[in-house]
């Protein structure tokens, strides 16, 4: 072979050895099932870096924490890195890429979520948040979430989507600014359809607060609610995961209403 | 006059007189000085009901509390209603809609943050989280912010822009499933050119961890930062304010990237 030649062969064994750099968070914590699954799928395809909440993080949104320090730990672990973040998890994905790696990772993933984050959820939720910050970031990121609340909930046919998912945003990236959320109905295998790629449907959550008192007398307020699905289209995520579908949302950072510019510009400015 | 006309005169005398509910919040707290001039500026042209955080919420995002009870308290007002509420500011938009008012208000307002909200900052932002989520109520709700720190920053120009611009809001609605983020630049009335209308600019924060120790040996990390604006467009918030204009963003909460679609449909999905 010619010299040249062989510095291609070469290189190109290096770069198939090289495993890819995956981190891993979410926002139900460390201790949640779901991302114990994901740690362990993405062991199968890279080397797996963990920054992840200490303690439950749900309906973060992209909070972050301005107003106190963070605290980042190193946990033991077998196979990869592990750290656990005293933050949200927006703050896990900051700390991960400016303090514990050395590079930017090859992939971002989110999850996998104990309840779904189709629909107007995506603005609630840490785990997709987290995504989000990926791609803020630069980084191929993926939200995961199940349909299925109970901790001991089945991701066995999960498992092998993620792992087929965060392959294809491996080789093939991601377009730019913009991540994917993933849901996956609670159904058993058979059932399973395959995967629709859907637009956020319109919904809302209808709340109700349950009002307390407490021992002195005194009101308090939790947040209840029933989501409502308005949207009649085949074409979201609500329609795909209520027929057996899995849904992948792409999904952007920039919140422009393009739409609404030349309405806005009808409006009298003048003081 | 005939009956039907003596009807539809005193109605629309009646229409008249009816002033507009509006619904005040914000992500500063109810002790900052932004949303005592959004106060005292409403109270101008409508009913004025405050349902603000009483602690600073600054970062909070699109968060909600979901694992503890929220707590609310009518404090004493001149002239208008006004509760603090223990959660975030979203929180205080659903407690506001589903406890506190008795009908849904014909405007929310969000602010008047102290530091902008412009480009990325829109997805950090309690403030702007807060007129989104009155915008997913069917609300027109507009957030408004100055790029000035200060608790004594000078809000007089200000408050005539806001003025009219709640006007126009009240006048005309807002398209649907939208609301609108408007930032201040801090400059003299005379420096200030007029409104602009404009789409988020292309930006990020470039962050860096001041990483300390504790008395007792143990690291803890403050976020720190700067934004870069990679945006070179004319037709973007950052350019407006730069400028010398006041920016006008529509914001939507469908986070759908649909040019992203057909990207994703060439992914395969084969398990």
């Amino acid at each position: 072979m010619h010299k040249i030649d062989t510095f291609v062969f070469l290189l190109s064994i290096q770069l198939g050895k090289k495993k890819p750099l995956i981190l891993v968070t979410n926002d139900d914590s460390i201790n949640a099932a779901g991302i114990k699954v994901l740690i362990n799928t993405m062991c199968e395809i890279g080397d797996v870096v963990v920054v992840a909440p200490d303690s439950p993080q749900s309906g973060m949104g992209h909070a972050i924490t301005l107003d106190s320090p963070l605290r980042l730990k190193e946990i033991k672990a077998t196979g990869h890195k592990e750290y656990i973040c005293s933050g949200t998890p927006v703050d896990c994905v900051k700390l991960a890429v400016n303090v514990v790696l050395q590079r930017k990772p090859d992939l971002l993933v989110s999850g996998i979520n104990h309840g779904s984050n189709a629909s107007i959820n995506v603005i609630y939720s840490g785990t997709m948040s987290a995504a989000v910050e990926g791609a803020l970031e630069g980084i191929p990121a993926i939200g995961f979430s199940l349909l299925d609340y109970a901790q001991d909930a089945d991701f066995s046919v999960v498992q092998k989507y993620v792992k087929i998912i965060a392959q294809n945003a491996l080789d093939k990236g991601m377009p730019r600014r913009t991540c994917i959320n993933v849901n996956f109905p609670s159904i058993p295998e058979e059932q399973l359809k395959g995967v629709r790629v859907c637009r956020q449907a319109n919904g809302n959550w209808q709340e109700e607060f349950d009002v307390r008192e407490d021992p002195t007398g005194k009101k308090y307020y939790w947040l209840t609610g029933v989501f409502v699905n308005y949207d009649k289209g085949k074409d979201t995520d609500e329609w795909a995961l209520a027929n057996g579908y899995v849904s992948i949302v792409p999904v952007q950072y920039d919140l422009t209403a393009h739409h609404a510019v030349p309405f806005l510009n009808e409006w009298s400015y003048e003081i």
